[in-house]
């Protein structure tokens, strides 16, 4: 019970609901926040740790951030053992540096639409992730958190550099917007290079499905904004919000002109991959997640119909090596394992 | 109705019935004859033509002969199209050369386990051909059938050297036995070529599903005895059945052999294969072989449960280019549209 929010699939950005789902996968907020009186993580010492974790533990308690935002879960990191917490990488509300700790936490709502990492690089990245193009809502509803802990917590703040952080990338805003979109016709029409390349000339930063120094996979590209100086966050969130309405157009007129222009290649290729990912005993991470690519495509474009794009979003967490490992109850599953356990998942959520 | 036999799947070979299906696909012998009277065909004229159209149909309406094999139906060549003679091809009924020709015809019994080449290379070839190991059986009623058609036919024969046939090779006998085998084990353990070669130090050749010169694909191999003199009917047909005896034993041994060493993989291979046939909108010939290849070496196996043997033989059939441009009632088909043809009709097949 306590650790549900581990294996879970009911996670609010894997309902498949809000705007653009054809192209936009989520949206994300990030704001990387220090307490004035803590010296930075990496100069913390066990005294400091505890101090950190009452002073939130009481901040998230309070009746009014409650009443605002629904309760709040602290969990310890050494409460999780290392597969918990790279499920938690795999869905996208831990990062992999944090994974990688035992000391700090994290903080969850019921659905981990929001959730805080405690002493990751800073003392807090407070994150909203919501599913489709909800960047401005990620945002509000990360900025009202920041308020409501602000009202218990004295954040590390200068006039004119702004919040304070770890790591002198992150000074100003300490925000990070960002947004996984599903590309395929622009991958299919081969623009996308041309399209992402572009981005970096406004100041946004193109990245794969996990994070920093990733290769993109299964068409998937998160794009978010490059600097945290020199911008308000709502005209960075604004800016980013107008330049992805234009990316999710190009790859709409994108996919209706290879649709129309490859009509029965593209439907093999789509059908293909639906009998594969239906039948096959072994299926491997890299082919899965090209092949549930395909899938989410044909239910985009109307040429499967049966399948729900709810679908599409477990599976981009199930086929994942340590939900499968988690999920299957076994420890040290080979490579070989993982691969058949992979392919049940998939045809298990295939069915329902 | 006249034409019903070109475009029918009631073909008896393609019934799935008879011994050792899960080896032997078909088993098949022919019989060259010549009318003494008459020169060989590629010497006849149109007077000669008639005379032996003529003969064979008094004969094929004797009393004696409809009363032993039912009534045998008689089409000249050139009622016939080009590609309704290619369906022919493509069921093993006539050979490549006879639907090249405009003279001559077919002479096909109800189920067409019988079925006559009129003037091929020999006036006539009588042809029977069973589903299974029945090469005794295919024998056994080609024989018959030559007795009765010998009540009314004068036959070239000589007492040294046999039945006298147009090309030398067939003299003597000028009996070639056949049997179609589906060999996947023996392809996946890397032993086919040693089996294989080993045959023709026993008299055996070995051929491709289309007959001399063709490759072998989807793991069909013909096997048939390579001369027709020296050795009565009876010792070359007990000869290469029990030949084909050991090959099906050892392609038994071989598949569960490696099912036991590679059970994943193989089931992971044949459910891939199931699920591309079930879902691709577009298919060319030698994938589809080569699937439902794998399809039938799961039924075999038991690892397909939901699709009876008979789907394999009429799979084989109906994903010929010629029957395929028939059934579709479309002339002069591109590849493109013969493919997508192909992926429809199995799908059909495959859904009853």
């Amino acid at each position: 019970m306590l650790k549900d929010f581990v294996t879970t699939l009911n996670t609010k950005w894997l309902d498949a609901s809000g705007p653009h789902t054809d192209v936009v996968i989520s949206s994300r907020v990030r704001l990387a926040r220090n307490l004035k009186d803590l010296p930075f993580p990496h100069l913390m010492n066990e005294e400091h740790d505890n101090q950190l974790i009452e002073k939130l533990r009481t901040t998230i308690d309070s009746q009014n951030l409650v009443k605002k935002t629904g309760p709040l879960e602290f969990t310890l990191l050494k409460e999780l053992n290392s597969l918990e917490k790279r499920i938690l990488v795999e869905k996208h509300l831990i990062s992999p540096e944090h994974a990688g700790s035992s000391s700090g936490g994290v903080i969850f709502s019921k659905d981990q639409s929001i959730s805080i990492m405690v002493k990751e690089e800073d003392h807090l990245r407070i994150q909203c992730i919501l599913p489709g193009l909800q960047i401005t809502d990620s945002y509000n509803m990360a900025n009202t958190l920041d308020d409501l802990l602000e009202e218990n917590l004295d954040y590390a703040f200068h006039e004119r550099y702004g919040y304070l952080t770890a790591c002198p990338t992150n000074v100003g805003t300490g925000m990070r917007a960002s947004v996984m979109m599903h590309l395929p016709g622009l991958v299919l029409t081969k623009q996308v290079n041309k399209v992402l390349t572009a981005l970096s000339q406004v100041g946004l930063v193109v990245r794969g499905i996990y994070g920093e120094g990733t290769e993109p996979l299964g068409n998937l590209f998160q794009i978010s904004n490059g600097t945290t100086i020199g911008r308000s966050e709502e005209e960075v969130v604004t800016n980013l919000s107008s330049v992805i309405k234009q990316i999710i157009d190009q790859e709409r007129v994108a996919r209706e002109r290879f649709y129309n222009g490859n009509k029965l290649h593209l439907e093999d290729k789509i059908m293909r991959a639906k009998g594969i990912l239906e039948n096959a005993k072994l299926m491997d991470s890299d082919e899965a997640l090209k092949l549930i690519s395909a899938l989410k495509l044909g239910i985009d474009l109307g040429i499967i119909e049966a399948i729900n794009l709810k679908v599409y979003y477990n599976l981009l967490v199930a086929i994942q090596p340590a939900y499968l490992q988690y999920t299957s109850g076994q420890r040290g599953m080979g490579p070989e394992e993982r691969d058949k356990k992979r392919a049940e998942i998939i045809k298990e959520i295939l069915r329902k």
